[in-house]
């Protein structure tokens, strides 16, 4: 079972701080990227994978979706989300996506963002993902860049590195895959780290054909206004991914 | 056009001395992985680009390859290759892979291995393999790992990060693509830093489709025998591309 820490008081009061929680999907600077890889969503039936306060749900309704199903494993966030709709198109699901059980050619597009380095079965969901797509359908997701979640202190270091003063990301155990335990908002918050590599096996043995991957930095346009996401440049945080259903 | 170091008489010097070069194949300690990505090569047209000493263009003939053309932009390196072998089977060119023209439809297998990163004009090279090869031709390639080509002092450092005496590689720049020099057998070497996801595009545009991409390390058997490889665990120095013409 995933580690339901949205739940935990203390992190949920911390994530209602993130721009992301306040402004919704334009707080979030790589959404622009992510929206990119999207197909239109007008007639659609989608699914959001780990739908955290429903942002997505309700763009996605907006955007003419003809239903929307939210997934999450918080019930803080769902009773948010639920909260913030009347739209009939729109239904929320409490559910453990590293237990999830999904019905055969029901959605056209599955969505997920930064909630899959959380799942210690991604393989499973993988395929409960693909078995729910038409073929042809796409799935399009953001997780945490394995260059983030590798290392054993993950947080820049200034100092003599090469006879000059730099900042930089202390870049460990990269191979070494599994869990990562960090305090982010609450003590104990635990991800699973995985290479990029790792990622693209699962999504092909799943029967993805992945279209695009964005290791995730901002524009320049981006730093000029928010000047602390400069450092994204030296380590990416998110990476993004667009794949489709091809068998 | 790509830099020759490799006739470069120090850098050249240099390079002989290593276990790749004194060992052929069995002195790389990817190949093992590398060459399970190929498909079997008897009766198979194959090219290397890059071939260096030609340790692998004479493996592809012991393993029945119909023909092998290897090609490389070094004298020096394909005097020795030329030396090495009477196989009329091998055949070796000397050329810059950054402006190389390819016939269409006359190889069945493309192998490179750890030369794609010094090439600014990948895009090209990309497309000129793509129409040399068969549909369903394969292309196996290594390069340098972004994360290794990335830094702007590329080397390991030890000290004090997050409390804790590390050994860390210091990451930074890594979204920031485009030449990177260092100093390895001669001052000025220069190599392409690219992102995975470029690779990806890269690759995809060309019209290949991505069989597996690994991201390197050394099995426990092999850091058993040569200890100082477990700090690839950390930071991966080679990235592996099956790829198969799809279009």
């Amino acid at each position: 079972m995933a580690q339901n820490i949205y739940d935990d008081e203390g992190f949920f009061a911390g994530y209602a701080t993130l721009p992301r929680s306040v402004e919704g999907l334009d707080g979030a600077p790589e959404w622009p990227t992510l929206r990119a890889m999207l197909p239109p969503l007008a007639g659609r039936r989608v699914v959001d994978l780990g739908c955290g306060y429903g942002w997505f749900c309700r763009w996605a309704a907006s955007e003419g979706a003809a239903s929307v199903l939210g997934i999450d494993l918080s019930a803080r966030m769902l009773e948010k989300a639920t909260a913030h709709t009347d739209d009939a198109r729109i239904t929320y699901r409490r559910a453990d996506l590293d237990q999830l059980a999904l019905d055969g050619d029901v959605f056209d597009v599955a969505y997920s963002s930064l909630t899959v380095h959380y799942l210690v079965h991604l393989d499973a969901l993988l395929t409960q993902v693909h078995r729910s797509l038409v073929p042809g359908g796409h799935f399009v997701f953001s997780a945490e860049h394995p260059v983030y979640t590798a290392p054993s202190a993950p947080q820049f270091v200034t100092g003599d590195v090469g006879g000059t003063v730099r900042r930089v990301w202390p870049l460990d155990g990269y191979l070494r895959e599994g869990p990562r335990v960090t305090n982010w908002f609450a003590d104990g918050v635990v991800k699973q780290h995985r290479t990029i590599g790792t990622y693209l096996r699962l999504l092909r043995d799943a029967g993805f054909t992945v279209r695009d991957l964005c290791e995730w930095g901002p524009t320049d346009e981006q730093v000029a206004v928010v000047p602390e996401w400069s450092v994204e440049q030296d380590r990416p945080m998110f990476m993004l991914v667009h794949a489709v259903r091809s068998d």
